[in-house]
């Protein structure tokens, strides 16, 4: 025989509306009426049938977070936060993970098998084509840490990358640097793209010089240091801006390896403030990025597009910050 | 009108079979065929009505994974092989954050809300009272990186942490250590205290001299750097064994702020091996856990409980290895 709302409320002393709420996400519940429900839920192995209940609605309350880099410690926070924020919704989520995939139909298609009521897209180096075809399968997206483009129709939450680069000119001008090279992400990533774009026209505008422009292979460590050794090699530069702080860390170590000090005789600034850009050995001077504030937006906008899927397009902003550390000579008196 | 299976096999010009094993996971279908389909499917609106396969089958397809530390760089490399494995197998990687949950029985509720087939228990730092609760609750469980008690009747798929201390301490006792500490991870962690078991007991069976024992409040940079600052102040040491990679970074720091040398003053050495380890600036000596080969077999676990929940009892260990780098002082020769 199959246990009953009915049955549970009697073992627990409740109403039936209170053992409904209890298993209602967002309905307001006291914690001792919380507490009795799930006691005689256990005892008599009830729970709420969440399958057929889907079926009802046709929603799953799974929310998909599509990331394609998990060598990136920023991520560790946006999953943090991601998985905390929905947890309190009583949404689920769902990892959704496109290292190496190549082909934006194929994800469309697993992602509608995987039946996810809308989605995230964490990341900046993955083609526009995937999110572009995420909402032709009819899933609501929210494009996290991306550029708007008025041609996808697709929601953007992140920040104005060129004005975190020119952000970036801006600090390198403050500390007197004359002579400064830009060690960007991978070149197809539309955050490389603006970065480079904000930092090399404020530098113009402010009569410093460009000496280098290159790019890592990706936002990685390794891709860093070969791309610093390069640079290395054919360059002199007194400062430069990473594309990310992984990348800065790596150019960092092999700035060191080559017996350079820093910052006397060579400056960086990075992007990001993943938590080892606090670490002692870096103490890395970098532009913060706001994750927290771009997740949770992410997180309200697209549950707030599967209530209503028509919603009026938006591009949501957050500013940067720089935090100076060390990586950096001191600024002029 | 819905768009059945037939209307999708008579557009791609494909069997109805075809068509099937294109959205059967695991079932074999050509690329071509697939492709196919999918295109059929997409321009037809067609997807295989997942919840309605779930109603029948009572089978979400969803495997949790549960973690409570999302600082730690070593989950990165969790998360991606997980969800990796669980994609290539047509399984749904859900993430289940319990940072800060004290409640189990709250923890098994919520799983029994998800509707998960199984979980993946992640983590050394959880008290065993979740695993139970889950288990309790008819979730198929798997302890990762977890310790084996036959009290629990919980299978877990790790390392012989003992076996670990032990090999640390081997490798002091070979670079000549004679006076060495342990920092380890919070006390409470069977991980922390199998290693420092181990690792003591290999050391008094050598002769080689415990100057001092303490705990990190946490497996975090900031805790292994406060647990350094206090170590410094009260106690001389040659070298540390660190409870963890992450720890061991912190403690490093911390000896750097006070202008110590390593190794010359002081040598380190880590265990984990996350990638953060060989990092220039840090290049430390650690010892290596096989998280790829725990993950899979956790992942292969899990899944044969879902189709055999009466699967006998297993511990399945893998071994670690020492990754020598460059915080110990060189071998004698």
């Amino acid at each position: 025989m199959a246990v009953t709302l009915k049955d549970v409320a009697q073992m627990a002393g409740v109403s039936r509306s209170a053992v409904s709420r209890t298993f209602t996400d967002g309905a307001s519940v006291s914690d001792k009426t919380r507490k009795k429900v799930e006691k005689a839920a256990r005892e008599l192995g009830y729970s709420p049938s969440f399958i057929a209940r889907s079926l009802a609605t046709n929603r799953t309350k799974l929310i998909g977070l599509v990331a394609n880099n998990f060598q990136n410690p920023i991520f560790l926070e946006v999953f943090d936060l991601y998985t905390q924020a929905l947890q309190e919704k009583g949404l689920r989520p769902l990892l959704v993970n496109l290292t190496n995939e190549t082909d934006p139909e194929h994800s469309a298609q697993m992602l509608r098998q995987y039946r996810v009521d809308g989605v995230i897209v964490a990341t900046s180096t993955l083609p526009p084509e995937f999110a572009v075809a995420f909402k032709k399968a009819d899933v609501p997206v929210v494009h996290a840490f991306g550029r708007f483009n008025p041609a996808h129709h697709v929601h953007v939450v992140g920040i104005d990358n060129q004005a975190g680069g020119r952000m970036a000119a801006q600090t390198l001008i403050d500390h007197g640097y004359k002579s400064v090279g830009f060690l960007g992400g991978p070149k197809f990533a539309t955050s490389t793209q603006d970065r480079e774009q904000g930092f090399c026209q404020h530098l113009l505008e402010n009569g410093v010089q460009i000496a280098d422009v290159r790019y890592a292979d990706a936002y990685a460590y390794q891709a860093g240091r070969r791309a610093m050794h390069e640079l290395l090699d054919e360059k002199k530069v007194d400062a430069i801006f990473c594309g990310d702080d992984l990348i800065c860390i790596g150019a960092m170590d092999e700035a060191w390896s080559k017996g350079l000090s820093i910052p006397q005789d060579i400056g960086f600034i990075g992007f990001n403030d993943m938590p080892m850009a606090s670490w002692g050995a870096y103490n890395l001077t970098t532009i913060r990025q706001p994750t927290r504030d771009i997740i949770k937006s992410s997180i309200e906008l697209v549950v707030s597009m599967v209530e209503s899927p028509d919603r009026a397009l938006e591009t949501r902003l957050f500013p940067c910050e720089v935090v100076e550390r060390g990586t950096l000579r001191p600024l002029p008196v």
